[in-house]
């Protein structure tokens, strides 16, 4: 049995316990994770029985890849009855179909629920998060690799950091590299509206402008249009320099901040750099299973509150954003977050991007951030760059 | 008044005529097309008095930037009471909002029907795309200036084209330089599941294999979980190398294609290039307002038919996709599309890319596109790079 077809059972298990009937799954992230395949159509996972992707486009492609029966999409009309019958329902109960109601659009839904009168919709969107919050060893590998590759390129792109050079220069030249080395180009981001260009590169004042982006640091942008990470500053001498990077390999995402500096910071932000490191070391000493999600984000805000560093952690004032963590994985907003209501005691196989980091206004952002996987003995440090400033 | 006030003034306007109360803008790109800012929040323009922009973060940067009054989100328990306040509904009336059901999750959807109880909720998606099918001057600015800077990276990385190159090698070049000319480093598009690199960059078989993607090109990516455009092949003399490119400059996106290849394509790719410039120019001499968008893709099919093409034709077998261009402006999916079933007439400020190509299986994908601005008298392409194949 494949790895995806392992995961459709797991679904199973879960959707029978609450009495749904089957899983129709319409985002692209969702069908590849069961399937092992991401063209057009949707996977319908029945609570008994095979699974069945019905594929637009392309069928050939499909039919190469995907750990499922492969059919052509054909005519809305029939959907309903192809689904009908893979359901199972028992005569005269309704059919029970969950959906990610989170980012599916109610044109779509609509449409759906007309091609399956009498259907009762279930939301599955939690269901889905939480069984992609546990990672499997296959894809624990591609974040390790991904991992690498995002060291290679800081390593790579350092010796040509100098004055004067633009953050989008800079950005360039680290894009490239991933490139070169296997990045999928993209990052995915599952929440609306939310985007990722290749994380956050700024410097000095301009990485402190906060931004829409769901994350500690800001960044001008290019444009309105694009309200976030790197813009046209042009990198001083003194001035924090923040590499908040990843990349995608085979599917997955890795998330990585390192402090560089040419010359020497100021000494309020080396303290508060050396604060995050410090709040990083002692959150590790926490990563154990068991231990519950938000209880590290806490405990770390007591740690800042103790530094007298408050006003400035994880952005500054209403712009502060008020995690300490997330999960990572085939996207980057993914479980558990370590942020207050988030419940979940920590388990082998959870991968999370840790990320404490202090902003202030008019001068830059100071933090570091690691990736760690969650072991029966506490953690594996999945990003493998030195940590420290890197002075220049 | 601003652009985008006068946006407000014809959404208004055009609600008016529908007896809608207000649009509750929701999309990042449709509330930067009506502000001029892309923070996260909601845009309300109610049909009579001032927009209002409810904003969760960052407010400062909302306040700075867009063209409507800014306030704080707040709970969503206010958000009722403050929308109905302003959307004017005559007592005992409801409330008629219309919103962007093409791209609105389902759970954020619910959620807004229960903060306003006993509202009517209108589909908005058509008016918006419709209204934003019509560029304004300082959109085609904006598309002008990125394509001059897709011809800047297709001349700078063609001296570097080389047998044995990697595809996602060559696509890496070209990444590179146009983020070092402006480019924001994403490429955005509306439908769901819908995502893009920087185009579709590939050579020779690998062109050829179909994707999910939604457009004539395919190439294999680089893993099932990215699996359009740039791979692994190896550019090999005699391939058609496909260059579909575009970028973002100031929110707006160009898209061209040229086929480049080192030495000489066979004969029968080197015909059917022929005719996709016959195709191009056949349409082009159409490109005047008042014709009919689906007229000329059907016409474009009868052309090709004439020449015996018609199985090559935007794709291959099953994978052919229906359609001869694409309106282009903020996203790259926008309105009109030339093909079956879509009526508009062209008029005056209209943005499409055209793009007649032709896939053989194990052999590669030739063809050209360009995008043209529809204007009074005829046409103006926006795209500057020069046309013909490209011996290398």
């Amino acid at each position: 049995m494949t790895i995806f077809q392992q995961r459709q059972r797991l679904l199973q298990d879960e959707m029978r316990k609450r009495g749904w009937s089957g899983f129709l799954v319409t985002q692209n992230v969702d069908i590849y994770y069961y399937c092992g395949s991401m063209q057009t159509g949707f996977l319908f996972i029945p609570t008994e029985g095979e699974a069945i992707y019905l594929v637009r486009r392309s069928l050939v492609r499909a039919e190469e890849e995907a750990a499922a029966a492969v059919e052509a999409l054909g005519s809305w009309k029939t959907l309903g009855e192809r689904l009908r019958a893979r359901g199972g329902a028992a005569a005269g109960e309704p059919l029970r179909v969950a959906m990610e109601l989170d980012v599916l659009p109610v044109q779509l839904y609509v449409k759906l629920q007309t091609a399956l009168p009498g259907a009762v919709w279930e939301d599955g969107s939690l269901l889905v998060r939480e069984q992609r919050m546990i990672k499997s060893p296959d894809e624990v590998a591609a974040i390790r690799a991904a991992a690498r590759v995002v060291d290679d390129a800081l390593e790579a792109v350092i010796p040509h950091i100098r004055e004067g050079m633009a953050e989008f220069e800079l950005m360039a030249l680290i894009e490239h590299q991933l490139r070169l080395s296997g990045h999928q180009g993209l990052m995915r981001m599952r929440a609306y509206n939310s985007e990722l260009i290749t994380g956050m590169v700024a410097s000095g004042a301009s990485a402190a402008v906060p931004t829409y982006f769901d994350g500690p640091a800001g960044g001008t942008g290019l444009h309105p249009s694009s309200p976030q990470s790197s813009g046209r500053a042009l990198i001083q001498r003194g001035d924090p320099i923040l590499v908040d990077i990843g990349c995608t390999i085979d599917g997955y995402l890795i998330d990585q901040t390192r402090t560089l500096v040419i010359g020497d910071l100021d000494p309020e932000l080396q303290r508060a750099y050396d604060v995050a490191e410090e709040v990083l070391r002692a959150t590790e000493a926490r990563l154990q299973p068991g231990k519950i999600a938000e209880h590290l984000y806490l405990l770390a805000l007591d740690q800042v509150s103790e530094a007298g560093l408050s006003p400035h952690f994880m952005g500054y004032g209403a712009d502060q954003v008020k995690f300490l963590g997330h999960g990572i994985g085939l996207e980057i907003d993914e479980l558990p977050v370590l942020a207050k209501g988030f419940k979940y005691p920590l388990a082998p196989g959870m991968v999370i991007a840790i990320e404490p980091k202090f902003t202030f206004p008019g001068r830059g952002v100071v933090g570091i951030e690691d990736t760690y996987l969650i072991t029966e003995g506490g953690y594996e440090k999945l990003t493998v760059s030195r940590g420290g400033i890197r002075h220049l």
